[in-house]
């Protein structure tokens, strides 16, 4: 097929350092090129990739100090992918809303995968007005926040098979990896390791927005813990080691999480994870297999006593099953033909009827049967959840 | 003519409080349909309008809690306007550069003012993207800051002329209308009036980016100085009594002003204006008759103290000359015509030589004729400095 990939361009594709979207938009595009098809990658210029690259500006946003607004330059990529459009078999935007009103005339070539969270009151007056944007949600749960829009699919993310190996024999460290932010709760990670007598270790960036955060709350737990150490940014170099030779990775969030790529790349060393109930987590952990699923730090606690009972080839094995790129891929794929064949449907019913084809007030059937390779995660059971009323306000 | 004006969302159309861009829509808009033009508002749904009003939420952003993002709110405008885009000879953008990808295949019927300042690097990247966007500044400085642009006019804004009535006698302090913010310099404006022994009021408002700013610096300098009063935001209705009854207005901005309502708006009440010799205040101020341009907080000092050499009626008379609504929409109107007229000739031109008449690549002619009647502000010439080096990075 003919594929576009349109990336966010705060980060590089794949990113240098912190950067989860730009990462999946990455493993994607190279596994789509390798199994042979053709494929355009939408970036900023200084991303690595064997697809075709058109950037849309020198080097990606957030890293380029000059850079004040990302605004323009996403601007100038929907104009370039605008002038490019009709040589594709389907768009696959990465970039939340803002190509919406552009693609309205072939929204039936397009996906859009939603990476953030979706719980925000400014979403549901949006797609009451774009209902039939194909969307695909990267867990149920995430999916469960928006109702009454044209989900085509759940597709978990998924990692290269050999990019972190598997490390039979930790050292008896937790991990905690990710960003310093209240909803990622560093301070309860620390909590948790101090109560189980464990070492921990912090890599973590540290936002703008994070710094007061940062200072007021965490810096003083860290200083006052000795078996806590704080090592900051880290590459993605540095993650194989920094994951592998954990004993687990604790991911003690508080909001609800979208997917949580960092515990797939634990899984993927053999690490297996202690997290919170919240989001996509019972999605992507299997409860005894690839870690333990808690409701409270006693119970975080209690899991890190029992991480002896875990299997960390099980915990790989877990990650091969369900969260390649290969998977990934394959359920990528099925949604772009299914897409492909409805619009074939449609013209042929059309040109008999005699009507526009497509546009506005376009219907693509839901595609439950598109995701029933996602195995263990339920991807295709229609669990759809109601937009509570109880919406957490919590920061993005 | 039939015009569309697409306002921000942010402020009701006009603001209950500050806005100066929705002002702005607000009067023109009104000017148009009092002239007998068929316009259509796209804006907040708590707009006041004798346009047709095509609402993209129900009310102003800035003030509705649970707003968390705007852009939503204004791609769904961006999505009526392309729907209803048919309908109108000519679009007004004043939503910075988001509809640029958009219309592409409509750029000839559309003008893009530009309401805010130019002097950000990101600009100068989109601009080389769409070279063909008709694009009108509101000062000659705001404008110099891009140069390989499709400038087709200068117009600075103006007021309906029985807003502000003029007070030929007023009270014995000095005023600061605006935000409280580091580039409106209102520890100046405190340091100017206690050196000139007068009292100051201070009406401003206090954005959350702007709070430590006003409990570190502005707070204390306020509650040490008897002479100064801070009265907060006040209302469109206060406005009028409290620029009236002010001896004069301090204006010791401290960055690119693009044009700066409020010297206008102080003109209108016959009071004159102190001002740094920054941004449009050359433009806007005539030296010696609507105030006094000063370079430092001395020669303000020593221009508090001429103050009596000027003529509040001479103040009045340079508004009622160049700043009214009528002076407004009659440049506006003057762009528009020549934006069709030049259409027209293209489409003549097409149709001989069989060539697609718009659409990318198009170039408007400049349209320097148009700023004729601006008046003294000198619009009309090509006085457009380069985008130089030396760019500050002060906050927008």
């Amino acid at each position: 097929m003919r594929i576009a990939q349109i990336a966010p361009l705060f980060e590089r594709v794949p990113p240098k350092l912190y950067g989860g979207t730009e990462r999946v938009v990455s493993y994607l595009t190279e596994e789509l090129v390798r199994q042979g098809h053709e494929v355009t990658l939408f970036a900023s210029g200084n991303s690595k990739t064997a697809a075709r690259l058109i950037p849309s500006c020198d080097v990606a946003l957030r890293l380029n100090p000059i850079v004040r607004d990302a605004l323009p330059y996403h601007m100038i990529m929907l104009d370039q992918v605008r002038q490019h459009a009709g040589e594709f078999d389907v768009l696959h935007f990465h970039i939340d809303y803002l190509h919406a009103p552009l693609i309205r005339d072939m929204a039936d070539r397009t996906v859009t995968t939603h990476h953030g969270r979706l719980d925000l009151p400014d979403l549901a007056p949006f797609y009451a007005i774009f209902p039939e944007l194909p969307l695909v949600a990267i867990s149920n749960d995430q999916r469960g926040y928006l109702r009454h829009t044209n989900w085509v699919g759940t597709v978990p993310h998924g990692l290269p098979r050999d990019l972190l190996p598997f490390q039979s024999s930790p050292q008896g460290y937790l991990a905690f990896l990710g960003r310093i932010s209240p909803e990622k709760r560093p301070d309860l990670a620390i909590d948790i390791a101090a109560k189980a007598g464990m070492p921990l270790k912090i890599a973590a960036k540290i936002d703008r927005v994070d710094q007061a955060y940062w200072h007021d709350r965490i810096e003083p737990l860290v200083k006052q813990h000795p078996n806590v150490e704080f090592i900051g940014e880290i590459s993605e170099d540095e993650k194989a080691a920094f994951l592998g030779d954990a004993a687990a990775l604790l991911f003690p969030i508080d909001w609800p999480e979208p997917f949580g790529l960092v515990m797939v790349e634990a899984m993927a060393c053999g690490t297996p994870v202690i997290a919170f109930r919240r989001g996509s987590v019972p999605e992507v952990l299997t409860h005894g297999v690839s870690g333990f699923i808690v409701d409270t730090a006693d119970e975080a606690v209690a899991a890190v006593a029992r991480l002896a009972t875990l299997d960390r080839v099980g915990v790989r094995a877990e990650f091969e099953h369900r969260f390649t790129v290969e998977r990934m891929a394959r359920d990528y794929l099925g949604i772009y033909e299914t897409l492909a064949a409805s619009r074939r449907t449609q013209q042929r019913v059309a040109a008999k009827s005699n009507v526009r084809p497509i546009g506005r007030g376009m219907q693509v059937p839901p595609l439950a049967a598109v995701s029933k390779s996602n195995g263990h995660n339920g991807a295709a059971k229609p669990t759809v959840r109601a937009l509570s009323a109880g919406i957490e306000a919590g920061s993005g």
